[in-house]
């Protein structure tokens, strides 16, 4: 009935996102609203007219492409994801959703079909933390939790304001009170993402379906120790704050392995010494702590661990550890019934899977908050994602897209219920 | 025979000083050759003219000003310390040997004694690594060790090189080959500095005499691991090469606390992470590595163990971790005469002192290598230097030039040998 995904499609799309970069010499930095960004906005929702969808924008700068269904009072079909990108990342975290979106779409219109639901390909607005430290901009608007007051504080480095800069680009304040989507009005939505883990790759698997997304905590760390002379300060007077934090980052490690649950991960990505000179111990050390787990108990008797751990390092070497909470997200069960149709797709089609988590997390983790919804993962090289490494291949993504399309369109033409 | 030192003096020329600051509202930053830097050196030229006494300076900028003895054909005496400082530091490393030189001076000229010989105050240049990652230039240029193609290559972070800067400021690069010192031609060099350690404070003593000056040993260090994702990539499938430089930030520290030598510190002050973003897990981490000791084989003994852990750490967490050797230099002996004559000079004015070994090192490092040094230590408060918090009392001060005035005078009046 619908024809296999293309993969060609889904190259030349890739490649032509992949041009709004303003790191092209490592990597893809597309980072929220700066030129490349815009650029590549632009050319999608082209791409997208191109394809004879209708695009709109909402007040936060998410895009909506909409294949009208013959009832278009009926609560959509979603799927999509995200255009921007991390520092130094790949070219298909995010892109490859919406790019599968739209070959879907296409697909879809080819097979001559008009499904009896609307299908729209969502590009959410700044998935990614970059600019503003706060990941999921857009789809945690649309679940009614970044208000534009929330917008007015949160700033990026140079200190413009979130709000200030949608402002600058002619986003409506007055319309932002209109993004939260209600309940109910959306029939359902899957995102099609690289899995950015290795677990396809070695089981020889094109597809996987997810059926739960991690969830993030995260914390902004302080570690103050005492400045001091790298030659005059022997080593038992010294409060540096550095090994201190080497300390937190290996019990973290540490109690992040020993967890009982199914995943669990903890991540120190970034870190900030100060003064940072070559003969200065170390008085204040600034770094964030990044846990997930798709079970929300289990995230807690990991912190309660580790602030204990922590109690002991700030005793035994004389610092101060301020741990200043950011988030503390809960981990969601996809949808069962969107999980069965993925699952019937690929069987229809002869597309091995497993069915499996995602230990990051995406969009759909905030759509889940008023729709129900469910993934579909293609295999990432090596496992490696946020990375000039990160890769998938195209006929992955096209198979993933074969699993996407009929998902799409089964969810589309369901009415009985 | 002199009278005391003036603390008012003392205190009036540090706050002075302290001015000449490009981060007045944390700490005193005042780095090599920036407008704050070149105005304090003016500031300096200036007093030290006021004092009568004859200042020049040689290509690299080392700051000489000459009280003359009678005898000038003779060798000199020199003392004298440097005005630069690390990023935020405090108004007193450095700067209180320069101040402390030229209160001496003035005591010994209001005792209306003109040694033998002349004595030089000498300001060196750039005792701090901070603009180009070197330190002491211009003692390590007076020890023939800092040529002009060393001079070329230095770069600090703009790019320019040190030969540029020192061009741009009129400093003549022909003249460069008469920067070092022949051995023999300077009599002995004695140093006043704050101790940057607590053990003069601990024990309630004016004056430290030091016996031995700690050499840094310094690496550069930089830890591949796989840059991915913080929530995708399972802690079994990590190569993050921020845990691994903890592990290698824990295992130096474990070593120096562990070494046999009566004085050896390590301390890892800078570090940058790649990419440095929340939701990533460091591919690259690099990072400083600083050790001091007074014993030469001692350091080699804790590098060849280091590099052993380093090893293990590769294997374990399949990482790579590469050691670029900045410096490797020998530690000193101070001169036993000189010390000696340090010693009766506080014995014959009562002043409490205890003979130590400097764990940071200084101008001094270098002046030893052509010719007789010691150094007289005053206290630090709480023993924090390289910090804003970094103190010492002006009457502190004032007592350790008192023995630094007799020692010059001493020394200025010694012919005998």
């Amino acid at each position: 009935m619908i024809n296999h995904a293309n993969a060609q499609n889904i190259k030349n799309w890739l490649e032509a996102i992949n041009q709004f970069n303003s790191t092209l010499e490592f990597g893809t930095t597309r980072v929220l609203f700066t030129p490349s960004e815009i650029a590549a906005r632009e050319y999608v929702k082209n791409e997208m007219l191109k394809l004879g969808m209708n695009v709109r924008e909402d007040a936060i700068g998410n895009i909506f492409a909409t294949y009208e269904g013959q009832d278009t009072s009926l609560p959509a079909v979603w799927t999509g994801s995200h255009i921007d990108t991390v520092l130094n990342a790949g070219m298909f975290d995010g892109m490859a959703g919406v790019v599968g979106g739209m070959e879907a779409v296409r697909l879809i219109k080819e097979s001559g079909q008009r499904p009896k639901r609307s299908i729209e390909v969502i590009v959410y607005t700044s998935e990614e933390p970059t600019r503003f430290g706060l990941s999921c901009l857009g789809s945690r608007a649309m679940a009614g939790k970044l208000s534009l007051e929330d917008a007015k504080n949160l700033k990026d480095n140079d200190g413009n304001t979130f709000a200030e800069v949608l402002k600058s680009l002619e986003y409506n304040p007055v319309e932002f009170k209109n993004i939260p989507i209600s309940k109910g009005s959306v029939f359902g939505a899957v995102e099609l993402h690289i899995e950015q883990n290795g677990l396809l790759e070695e089981n020889g698997l094109p597809v996987g379906i997810v059926k739960a997304i991690c969830a993030p905590t995260n914390y902004s760390v302080e570690v103050y120790g005492c400045q001091s002379h790298a030659g005059g300060t022997s080593m038992d007077a010294r409060r540096d704050a550095f090994t201190a934090s080497c300390e937190v980052s290996l019990s973290l490690e540490r109690l992040a392995k020993e967890s009982e649950s199914e995943y669990t991960t903890a991540t120190i990505g970034r870190v900030e010494v100060v003064p940072n000179a070559v003969n200065v111990i170390p008085g204040t050390v600034k770094f964030s702590i990044d846990i997930r787990d798709i079970d929300f108990e289990s995230k807690n008797i990991l912190l309660n661990k580790l602030l204990k751990e922590i109690s002991e390092i700030e005793q035994k070497r004389g610092v101060n550890i301020t741990l200043i909470p950011e988030n503390h997200d809960r981990p969601i069960r996809c949808d069962e019934k969107i999980v069965e149709v993925i699952r019937q797709s690929c069987e229809n089609q002869g597309i091995a899977y497993q069915v499996m988590i995602s230990g990051a997390y995406h969009d759909s983790l905030f759509v889940g908050e008023f729709a129900p919804v469910a993934m579909i993962f293609v295999p990432s090289k090596n496992g490696i994602s946020h990375s000039p490494e990160e890769w998938t291949d195209y006929e992955d993504i096209a198979v993933g897209v074969d699993a996407l399309a009929e998902t799409l369109l089964t969810l589309a033409n369901t009415t009985d219920e």
